[in-house]
């Protein structure tokens, strides 16, 4: 989802790029032992019962040498810089349908040139999808998730113009600077300068490839699922789905994670109605004495959802789905866990956050973070909020409400509960609109797409830090409920500032930098197809 | 206060009256026996003890003819209409700073021209009063309470430009158009010319008049007391205060009312800060999981506050300051109950409201309007309000609050009674601003003033609708309270559009009309001065 990038990209390892994940997908993983006390309406406790932990050094590096492929990389270089650039120059915010449709065309267009046997538009009610096929004659088929849409700019607030796809001197080296650098156009044709190395090298690919793009990430994907509808039946023959994306933070490190939450987004509204309070228009302020307030109503009415310092959803049954971690992702947190005490002071501090929740800290605010369904307030509003004194009776109060979803919590059922409990408590006058709702993500780190990108990381000497599931969420769960495939997100190099002025990818780094280059970056994807198609 | 004045100008007689008083004062009154159940925080119960209504009929009417006045006022009318004209057509926008020292010069000219022996400018911290003091050399002193500054305009919507004075025809008859036309200069202006024909014509008034005039009235009066300060000694010397002011509705009925609520109106606010949520800047709603949230928090310290419906107060001892209506206001309660069964349904319409708070209706509604206090939240906002879907989790929280204080509540006491109650919640971390606050004030219907202005309009067969407060907010107390003057609105005439587009004042009624025509107006305000000079 489009704002899901917004604030934590560069903090820390994993938080940092699990957030930054941007795109569509559900896991249904059974059940393992409940771990949760049963306690009717409370914070279900998240306990860790296995000492084991996951080693991601311990999945076999891949061995495979392309060397004719690479040298073909380093030798073109200079024309897959300018491929990337020249995608960025090609305007395409979503937001204000600029560019759009010539975006899509031109991914097509580049499809077409990459030998796809099939590229088209798919049309959606919004921005259209865009598929391609290539057809390698192999065993495994590859899906390839891609956004083609970009945040609106501020030119102002740029050091360069954001779509003149500029080269720059940077911190950390030679960086593409523009709109869509590293969210997503840089990472994404990367990938398909590795496709076309590949293809021009050995003639063809070690696996098919299936490339759903959208047009409307930065939306919030709405829709999306009209895309997959339609090549549903032939996206499920598929062994996969990869992210292209810059895995790396600045210091090199790498993080992956399997999962998202799913997300219930809705809008509260207080009205005055048949029953009491102002119907068309606010009053005057002093009739509140006859006057039933809106305001009040809706204030109530959230407040009934929460306990009084704001941190448990005290809705019936509001938690009673959610599954604890299983014992795959108990040994992921485990692994995590030897980085967190130092990571979260960081983390606090970049957010100017003094306390976690609760006065939590260490295991539990690592487990809360991807393990907790949230109830948060987006936004609030009613009446006047200017300078100085008014004294009206607004006659209308609304708020945007957000829940994120664990499995195996389900929007319609977490919507469900909220109406009845405030239906229950009285508030059958306060509407409730959903704006957007999915269910959760989950993918297995068995998974052999998950093994193959962690091979090729550890042949990189980058092992990952691999977390079960991010804090964020997308809707992923297309993919890993709908179509059964997993999901990762997979690629190395920086970039960073997705939603911000100054958007990077790194093109060139500097001397002794951990961080890959463009060149690195493409042999990474070329490695990740052969991993796949010599993998189980 | 300024927006006291917005809604209810039309509506009914009394209602529509009484909120759309505007200016400075308050009276303790002793307190009766007490009518209220004294069940902790509940809202207390109001009822009427005896079955005697005051009769205003029985006010003796006022038997003074003063023909040769009347008869220069008729002979002047073209002149005294431009007076009015001149008035308006100068400028005087407290709130864009536009012409208002223009105007106070204007009022202190005018005063000069009119035999006051002093007139001056009394600089404050903001806009400038404005004190006149006029020697008749007689027993009885007037203060006049003015106002001279007048509301911002959007001239785009007026049907002529709202500072030319135009002059023009209307459903009612010929009216001054323009901004200030009703609020207040017309009425104000009008009272003046009633001084000088009685000036030009008997040589000198039959009383003493004090003028104690602000700049900031459509600001809340910020400065006034600053003005009463400065000639407080000699204002204690005074009979009463009056307020010249267009009493009657389109119908030609009066009404006058004898008191005010006071207010209390702050800000709460709720931020992050040591113990949790963040403290500089909104992060990502994903992070609800493990960090408190500032806007549930503002939620749950509002929602403390009141019932569910958000109807009653529960602070606990909000209540207990309230006195019951005195014998002589249930007598005055008692005459105005005859009207209003029919117009509280014209009422409710005109404000689009279907029901009253709590389904009351009848005596009911009309005591709770006149004696509750009242807790209402007059804006509220935090962090995103745009269309869609955008996910944060805000720092900041705010909600502007205003609570109506009823004798003997006291802005300090409820203040400080709220902030107990949010204390021994736990919400010690939220802030309280406060942004004005002021007691009620109260006006004897016996005082000799009353019964002079009463007289004056029986004289006129316009029996006035007597109310003993009105439920909007004027600081009079500085004139009731500090000053121990009885104050009350007075005049004939009618005006509309205060605060609004093409504002007017009736100078030339229809034929048939019982509003009174800007003569009339004048000739009332000539035997109010010596029915004032002739009475107790």
């Amino acid at each position: 989802m489009a704002n899901e990038m917004i604030h934590l990209s560069f903090v820390i390892r994993h938080l940092s790029f699990v957030i930054s994940l941007g795109g569509p997908m559900r896991h249904l993983l059974t059940a393992a032992a409940l771990l949760f006390a049963t306690i009717a309406s409370a914070q279900p406790k998240l306990e860790i019962t296995t000492k084991e932990a996951f080693e991601a050094t311990k999945v076999p590096a891949y061995k495979g040498n392309h060397a004719d492929i690479y040298r073909y990389i380093d030798q073109n270089l200079p024309a897959h810089t300018a491929a990337l650039q020249r995608w960025v120059k090609q305007q395409s915010i979503s937001a204000q349908n600029a560019g759009v449709t010539d975006m899509a065309n031109m991914l097509r267009q580049d499809l077409l040139s990459l030998g796809f046997k099939e590229a088209e538009l798919a049309p959606t009610k919004g921005h259209p999808g865009v598929w391609g096929y290539y057809d390698a004659g192999a065993k495994k088929t590859l899906v390839v998730y891609m956004m083609y849409d970009v945040q609106p700019v501020e030119p102002a607030d740029w050091r360069v113009p954001p779509f003149d796809g500029a080269i720059v001197d940077h911190d950390l080296g030679r960086v593409l600077m523009a709109r869509g650098a590293t969210n997503q156009k840089g990472p994404e044709r990367a990938f398909l300068n590795a496709v076309e190395a590949v293809q021009k090298v050995r003639g063809k690919l070690p696996v098919n490839l299936m490339i759903v793009a959208e047009g409307e990430e930065e939306l919030g994907s709405p829709n999306y699922p009209e895309v997959i509808d339609r090549y549903e039946a032939r996206l499920k023959t598929a062994n996969g789905v990869i992210f292209p994306s810059n895995g790396q933070n600045p210091a090199g490190d790498v993080s992956i994670s399997l999962g998202v939450k799913g997300i219930l987004y809705f809008e509260l509204e207080a009205m005055g109605s048949e029953r009491g309070g102002p119907t068309k228009a606010e009053v005057h302020g002093s009739l509140k004495a006859i006057t039933d307030s809106p305001t009040l109503r809706l204030v109530q009415a959230l407040a009934s959802l929460t306990s009084k310092d704001g941190n448990t959803i005290v809705v019936p049954n509001y938690h009673d789905a959610i599954r604890p971690p299983t014992a795959e992702e108990q040994q992921l947190i485990n692994a995590m866990m030897r980085e967190w005490p130092q990571q979260e002071k960081q983390f606090q501090q970049s957010l100017a956050i003094n306390e976690w929740i609760d006065g939590i800290s260490g295991e539990q605010s690592l487990l809360r973070y991807l393990y907790s369904t949230t109830l948060n307030v987006d936004g609030l509003w009613s009446g006047y909020s200017g300078p100085g004194v008014k004294t009206i009776l607004p006659h209308k109060a609304t708020a945007k409400v957000d829940s994120r979803l664990v499995p195996n919590q389900t929007p319609e059922q977490a919507l469900g509960l909220i109406r009845q409990h405030l239906d229950r408590q009285g508030f059958t006058d306060i509407e409730i609109r959903q704006l957007s709702g999915y269910p959760p993500a989950q993918t297995s780190v068995s998974a052999p797409l998950v093994q193959a990108a962690i091979g090729v990381y550890n042949k990189y000497g980058m092992t990952p830090s691999v977390s079960p599931r991010t804090g964020g969420s997308a809707p992923y769960y297309l993919f890993t409920d709908r179509l059964k495939l997993p999901l990762v997100s997979a690629g190395i190099g920086h970039g960073s500032g997705a939603h911000a002025p100054n958007e990077y990818m790194v093109v060139e780094p500097k001397q002794g930098s951990k961080v890959a280059g463009l060149a690195q970056v493409e042999k990474f994807y070329v490695d990740l197809l052969f991993a796949l198609a010599e993998g189980k």
